[in-house]
């Protein structure tokens, strides 16, 4: 095994189940409001409908399990199966189990008495799911139709709805499916202490794997080694079973792939001495995720080209950090990389002309068309990014933007930027009359360097943020860190 | 990282696509005798369409795409999206693939021609998926609707029926979706020797990572850590990036979870000293899978007890392998398992009485309740268990077999014997006036025990069978090696 660093021989820590009691409470409060503002009275009850296990195409292989991330946020259930709700008017919370075969306990495992599910995930009474309906109603006593707030709502990046809840007798309620889904994704938007916590440790576990990465990289080796790497330090000394995302493996022209990794590009190349490698790579912990990239010549040594085009996006990414605070406005962050970048491209030789000429004609998107960054907790892309009515950005590398919105104290999100040499994008800019005359012929140089990003999580605070990723940034770092130096990633305490 | 043996290091072997060719050739072969034998026309189309990328929920966070496993075998595609056709006249092969967006090549790699995939995957043409109407009617010139086999069956061990292929147009062609499933299945029954080199490969890196699991446990590891040094094995040295099924990690007590492992069983205990493991874990190379169990002490020193259970298992596994060959009954290789292992405990003094009166009773599955094996190739569970009509037997024990077919030359089948306590079976057995008798109160010290199996995987040859799973066995071989003994793994020529 890996000589992994002391530091990372610490047990992960005990995510206490008060997490998800408080974002209940978070929720309720919210809801609450809500509905006195529109004269509504405090009536009915949260319903929602956990994950189910899901087996591969007619097969009985089975899926592992990882819970959908609204019923996660709000109940912390690892199980599938599960329904949830919340009493609006006392608070009070429910957990409905599957009721399980006697042969579960033979295949599966010992059958947990409901007060097991009560106890471990902090709720006020657990039933089974074929018990929804005689309970709510007896909760309910004297309304005929109970009012269930259902979850139904756009998901801003995948264009997919969630669904509400099912379950057989539904029609003994009265159902709003309108009112629960912005403010429990607004609930999720803002980040409590706890869950910048779990935040915090998979970020830890993720920036330390990403330095065993960069001590064990060889010319020679396939990216998918790299991958497995990460994800044995993760899970060995992290206890994290699921990533975030599949991880991205890119070195050499690959680096200019912004989703690289997937099936069809499954991390399969053999680098070579002289490629740059870009390792988009980020443990998910009790749910909550972490999401960073490091850049970083696979030699240990950059070159002077090398150099140019990290230390650009490096500049980028510092002088987002700096910038950031509740108030500012997405879009401007995103721009303000672009101009980073831009400018050191026209130092380096690459560009030519006004910076802010290149601006309006969107230069930038060019070596970056991706958006700056997202939000960031449960899901990767957490939701809430686009709030209700607002409209997306149009222009080229904007309208990649997976948020729009004004900074606010609690949010996480990614800060990205990256500078990429993608044929499809820079020759037709190239060619382009209102864009040529911006291309120096050094660019040429470029063409196959493939690309650089760099990737930090960053939690908003009352005056400004925090970058939560430990990762080596500076080029003296990486190339000291490759070279055998240490590089300590001070663990923080999670929990009281 | 681990300081791998040095077999180990290497490379895993390159995969002719020619395997996938001649299982083409098998199916129509296979199927155009059919067509005789029923006096039908050696024409049509077999028609399959391969699996699509999921998302999780209403997210965009896309799971690692698999393909569809008779997809995978016709025509061995590692990209979503698919569609694949055989034209039963000539034997020729088409593909259709996905007609992907100018963005694919920014976000998700190069766009690559149709001839791409008609050199990598070996079939006659390429067409995009948009075509499957003109192309297959422009290749049965003057049918007015020409005919497609179309992929519909039942899938014996999860009781789900294969989606036959769907697409704009279909109603241009008559459909067939009978004939296709039971023969494209048996095919899949019978591996070639390029399939069993690749199942070969999946067994020798799966039971060299069991071997590096077995030199790095430690009592008060987390089970999960054994799943990670595993996976990490098999991806790093083998090129793994898929597993056959969950890793089942099971210590102490868990082990006579015969399931255990998934979300809400997640491999987390920490063990301590004197526990049993029973690790279940293999992993799947280029589609082909291997399921291989290994029960060892953490310490690495057997007790007397420990030795009794694991010898009663090994000697059932060796009888078992001794026995297999052309013609015998799956069944008739259940029943002498159980009676080995009851032997064994009868002589160990668990159990007294007539061991043929014990079988009747069918006290064998209070001990065994699973099957001793399955079919095993591109899904760990390998279809074909139970031909059409065929009655599954309906004691206890034999009715968890997912086969009960007479072996052929050509199966690859798990011989995975266990041996578990699991007070749910054991004490209602106990109790029970037809076989309180056979137990002794010897048996009490074994509450909590756990369980053994030992599980490998087994090809059925002209003569006999051999056994492709290389992991020690014996109780001193896996002392030996657990004391950081030598374990040398001798890997195959693959492919010449």
């Amino acid at each position: 095994m890996a000589a992994a660093a002391a530091s990372s021989l610490t047990p992960p820590p005990e995510v206490p189940m008060k997490l998800h009691v408080l974002n209940r409470n978070k929720l309720i409060n919210a809801l609450r409001d809500q509905l006195s503002a529109s004269s509504r009275p405090h009536l009915g009850f949260v319903l929602l409908q956990g994950g189910e296990e899901q087996t591969r195409y007619c097969t009985d292989h089975a899926e592992l399990f990882r819970q959908e991330s609204y019923f996660a946020y709000l109940f912390g259930v690892q199980e599938p199966g599960f329904y949830g709700a919340i009493d609006i008017a006392t608070g009070k919370s429910f957990l409905f189990a599957p009721r399980l075969p006697t042969e579960y306990a033979v295949w599966l495992g010992e059958i947990k008495p409901l007060s097991y599910f009560m106890e471990r995930y902090m709720v006020d009474s657990a039933f089974y799911t074929d018990e929804i309906v005689t309970i709510l109603h007896n909760q309910s006593q004297g309304v005929a139709q109970p009012l269930l707030f259902l979850l139904h709502g756009l998901n801003t990046d995948s264009n997919n709805y969630s669904k509400p809840a099912e379950f057989g007798g539904i029609e003994k309620f009265e159902i709003d499916r309108n009112t629960l889904h912005p403010i429990l994704t607004e609930c999720r938007v803002l980040k409590t202490n706890l869950e910048l916590a779990v935040i915090q440790y998979a970020n830890d576990i993720s920036s330390e794997a990403h330095v065993e990465v960069m001590k064990n990289v060889k010319a020679g080796m396939k990216e998918y080694q790299l991958e497995s790497i990460f994800l044995h330090h993760t899970y060995m000394y992290g206890g994290c079973r699921h990533c975030s995302y599949t991880c991205i493996c890119a070195t050499g022209g690959n680096s200019a792939v912004l989703h690289y990794g997937h099936a069809a590009s499954p991390n399969d190349r053999a680098f070579e001495d002289g490629d740059m490698a870009l390792l988009d790579m980020g443990a998910e912990f009790k749910f909550y995720g972490s999401d960073i990239t490091c850049s970083f010549p696979v030699n240990g040594k950059f070159t002077n080209d090398q150099r140019l085009i990290y230390q650009a996006v490096l500049d980028a990414h510092d002088a987002v950090i700096s910038s950031m605070k509740p108030g500012v406005s997405w879009v401007d962050m995103h721009k303000l990389a672009e101009k980073v970048i831009l400018e050191s491209l026209k130092k380096g030789g690459l560009l030519a002309g006004d910076v802010h000429d290149m601006m309006a004609e969107r230069v930038g998107a060019v070596f970056m068309p991706h958006g700056l960054g997202h939000l960031l907790g449960i899901d990767t892309h957490d939701p809430g990014g686009y709030l209700k009515g607002a409209e997306r950005p149009k222009e080229p590398g904007l309208k990649s933007l997976r948020t729009s919105r004004e900074l606010l104290e609690g949010m996480v999100v990614t800060v990205e930027p990256g500078c990429y040499f993608i044929d499809a994008l820079l020759v037709p800019a190239m060619k382009s009359p209102n864009t040529s005359k911006f291309f120096s012929s050094e660019i040429n140089r470029f063409r196959g360097f493939g690309g650089v990003r760099i990737e930090s999580d960053v939690y908003v605070n009352d005056h400004g943020c925090l970058n939560m990723t430990k990762c080596p940034r500076e080029i003296s770092e990486i190339e000291a860190v490759m070279a055998g130096g240490h590089w300590p990633i001070k663990k923080s305490i999670y929990f009281e």
